[in-house]
């Protein structure tokens, strides 16, 4: 039977969601781990895509195959018995045998988290990027407008070994101040797509904020589009980012 | 000049705020040490009661002298800018030299975070005591009700050496549910009183919950009030209290 998992986990214990060699502290090695145990069969778990080191996730999706017919639920509750209290499997579901989480997603939505304050959160120090000034809130919309539509985003990834297709589409950037106390607010940044690439997220955060705090020009958005010099771009800190849903068609 | 700061901690890393004869790792200690080091000078610090190992504050409130008309608004960014990021001054002011944090409080309030569901919550499981089923809440009112007023809380404190006055008068319990999710929920308690006693909210809250999930009856608060029975009383864990306002005269 082919399995479709829907997961919550703070990412700040681990080196991402994806094995890497022989690195145990992953979030793919640990789900692993645990259904090869539990249900005493070598599994092989997919996700929808990695996580980089500290990202958090609210609606990752994985899919793996079990041998058995396991009902759902009993699959659910059993991961989130031996699962450790930063990961769990919110929803389970049986799906056709052909479903993939990652070759079979049509869009994902992250959210990016930034405390703006004269000082840190002490309870959300590792669930959002603290910065000490407020950008300019129109600049800021004005700049993420610039990105919406099809565009080669290659400027705003890592250089890569292979030749990739580099080629995304943004639906919607969508910005948020949300009011925390007389004298911190929060910006939550929902950008949601046909896909991204490494690290795109946090690097069109990064560099939003910028032109937002009138450190780099409205224009550099532009010429990283068209130029592809990531060197223009700032990286986001993994800590505040977010997976939050992944689209399928069916 | 003697200086009132608040301030806000997430409990998890210390073994709470008062120093234990050669601990460094308290909140007070942590607080003596910067001052010392930044002001050139042995400074005391008074807090306006412990919190226990793993508990948190949004409001916990401190008193100390410093040598030198040092201004207020210079001290809090002083502090903030040498505190860990799980520690923050959110307010420093001036205050009468005869003012003692502990001494002139006469009044606290706390708060409890529960969360309800068939799994923990990722992100908060330091910040709240996870259960997995929702009390009845009529029973848990009615409950809390009993404890209102002036009351010899013996039977909610832990047995100390010293004969101690244990009268306190508990002004308000307010209990809030808060939806989280289709599964989960929140339930929150808000205590308000003159002065409450060593484990005195983890006692009530978890003597509560044990009533409102029908696992003790509701006579046994009585019986705790009258008999001064600490064995009949439960103790909810560290890390879902809030210390959250002091009040004082002036």
């Amino acid at each position: 039977m082919n399995y479709r998992c829907r997961l919550r986990y703070e990412g700040t214990r681990y080196r991402g969601f994806q094995k890497q060699g022989n690195q145990e502290n992953t979030i793919q090695a640990k789900l692993e781990a645990l259904l090869n145990k539990a249900f005493s069969q070598e599994v092989e778990v997919y996700g929808s895509g990695r996580t980089d080191a500290g990202v958090h996730a609210l609606g990752q999706v994985i899919s793996f195959h079990l041998q058995g017919n396991i009902p759902p639920p009993e699959v659910q509750s059993t991961m989130n018995a031996f699962l450790p209290e930063d990961i769990q499997v919110l929803s389970c579901e049986q799906v056709p045998e052909r479903f993939h989480a990652r070759l079979s997603a049509v869009g994902k939505t992250y959210r990016y988290e930034v405390h703006i304050g004269d000082f840190p959160d002490a309870f959300r120090r590792k669930l959002e990027w603290h910065v000490p000034k407020l950008p300019d809130m129109e600049r800021l919309r004005q700049a993420a407008d610039l990105l919406i539509g099809a565009h080669d985003f290659r400027g705003f990834t890592e250089k890569q070994g292979a030749k990739k297709n580099t080629l995304r589409t943004i639906k919607a950037i969508d910005i948020r101040q949300e009011h925390v106390s007389d004298q911190e607010s929060r910006l939550v940044f929902t950008l949601r797509g046909n896909g991204f690439l490494y690290h795109m997220v946090r690097l069109i955060v990064g560099t939003l904020l910028e032109v937002g705090w009138g450190t780099k020009e409205l224009t550099v958005l532009k010429t990283i589009l068209e130029t592809g010099d990531r060197s223009l771009a700032t990286l986001a800190p993994a800590h505040g980012l977010y997976l939050i849903r992944v689209e399928y068609k069916e």
